[in-house]
């Protein structure tokens, strides 16, 4: 090899691009392959949802202030929200983990109680994956399956000129639990007779800990036969994921600061912190919530549904992202989310 | 946690067991779970083979001899030969990587180019993954799906008692190039000016390096309407599988010892290396040979396939399962082969 490129000049998204860019599909089974919250495969009646994540000690968990249960409850939610996103029921999972000795057999329990606490609550089955040593460290990987009828999968790219957009839960609150921990952490660990002070803070604390993903809104568009333009998962933050609809359906957008919503604990948590609560909200990641773009004419049909804010709308590509400050001027929306791959 | 139990006291296997043992299944289409080489889920009129494997740097791979373009070939090999194991055929993988910034952007291009080779060859669709910062060395998470008619899936606990036990190719090969990779690992580390010297090791450096998975003689069973009744892959050494097969179906059995497939150049190597072949063919992995067990009847089907070997037999559970060497005596056979967990 003459050439060097740092992965850092790609980015994540970039370098997944890079890739697969050149790979062709061999299977008429293949509907939906990368670049989605999960690929799709027909399988004559039903079509297959599959998605996989690879989560690492010290890069995506801190055991630290993560207890084992709750790792491995929120292993299998930031799967299966991945299949909630393209609009599909979750059916199964299979984990792999890679574990020095440095964990017991009490320590692993602890871990699977969680990942079964989560199979339990959302019908799933953990039907597979691999146990392997690692030299340091907790390494987990998960693939999770779902079902969905026929060509009702939502993808990220065809959102249209004019959709409402719209957002499950609030938004920021992971992220605020993740900068409570990590200044607990830091006063710990330079004076560890403090205990940590979490008082009243039980509201961002479990949106970091014990995420839920979103089936009740799934359901809710069953019931109420609404089907969204477009579809993901708010794993990455708010600015990160409009970005990818707007990017991948050729389209442009206006959100509303003052229409995105955050919870009052986050907002309580932010001004402690000295944070804003809408940089929070548009570059924290990992709340799991959904984002959807709507028709207009079936916005009665989600008026009513409190669990649903609609934030914006989608315009045309030239008009760029835009979000319409509560001062009422106007920012291009950038997405400073994560990006793992930038020191 | 008052007790703490090491991970080394269960094994692999026993950690396995012991972590899923109270988990109890929700979806009817959850036809095969954990406990095999894949999971089968039912998708009306199909069915579909899920596998799932985790490789980690240092543990799994030794970057310092193998080439990046043959770790992502050998990646996708390990777990389609998994499928095969099943009597299906491989359809769509996920490849989730974990990366330090050790690695560029051409670097991965080359594993992805092995990646994609081996997909090619097999008619895989790579359909999603994950990418993602690692704090060291390389982390490889692949999900490989299949498809199965209805019910001709093959488990490994349904083996009867007078099958004939059958091996694909030759074994011990990938463990002896292995030594041979080690060996000229620690000359370099300690005189850097000597060079590598495989001079006629191809064979064994190739079955270490570049498997392949046997999807010819899946091609084989259905052309000639095989059925074996009990199948899985030779991962971990033939004694390893060879128990599995019998303790899940409950069987003992008789292995000759001058049956088992073992090549000249693995011979040659053995000696070379002071080692006794046929234990490298025992208790040597990654062989990704398949093990089956077949009805006596069929025996006429089979016999003039060169590529495959009629090793030993199944016996009653209480006759245990017993090696007959070339001298004619009998030993247990234990299982030897690969245990991580044990330091």
């Amino acid at each position: 090899m003459s050439n060097r490129t740092e992965i850092s000049t790609l980015g994540e998204f970039g370098l997944i691009e890079h890739l697969t860019k050149n790979f062709e599909i061999q299977n008429a089974s293949t509907i939906v392959s990368v670049g989605d919250d999960a690929a799709v495969i027909d399988h004559f009646g039903k079509q297959t949802v599959i998605t996989t994540d690879l989560l690492i000690e010290g890069i995506h968990f801190d055991l630290m202030y993560t207890p084992l249960k709750h790792l491995g409850y929120k292993s299998v939610i930031a799967n299966i929200s991945d299949v909630y996103a393209m609009n599909a029921t979750p059916t199964q999972i299979t984990i792999s983990i890679g574990i020095s000795n440095r964990f017991s057999i009490e320590a692993l329990d602890e871990f699977y109680e969680g990942v079964y606490a989560a199979c339990e609550k959302y019908g799933v089955d953990l039907v597979g994956g691999d146990t392997s040593s690692s030299n340091k460290g907790f390494i987990i990987s998960v693939t999770a399956i779902g079902e969905v009828q026929p060509d009702k999968f939502i993808k990220r790219n065809t959102a249209q000129k004019g959709d409402l957009i719209c957002v499950s839960g609030d938004l920021g609150g992971a992220f605020l639990g993740l900068t409570l921990m990590e200044r607990e952490k830091k006063i710990y660990l330079e004076n560890p007779q403090i205990q940590p002070d979490l008082e009243g803070e039980d509201y961002i604390v479990r949106k970091l800990l014990k995420p839920e993903a979103r089936k009740d809104i799934i359901n809710f568009f069953t019931e109420n036969d609404i089907t969204p333009t477009s579809m993901m998962d708010v794993s990455d933050g708010l600015s990160s994921e409009v970005l990818h609809i707007c990017k991948q359906s050729n389209l442009g957008c206006v959100v509303y600061e003052e229409k995105i919503p955050i919870h009052d604990a986050a907002k309580n948590a932010a001004f402690k912190f000295g944070l804003d609560p809408t940089v929070c909200a548009l570059n924290g990641g990992e709340d799991y919530e959904l984002i959807f773009t709507l028709k207009q004419e079936d916005y009665d049909k989600i008026v009513l549904n409190e669990e649903i804010s609609v934030i914006g709308y989608t315009t045309d590509i030239e008009q760029g992202c835009k979000l319409q400050t509560k001062g009422g001027s106007t920012h291009n929306i950038t997405a400073q989310g994560w990006n793992a791959f930038t020191k």
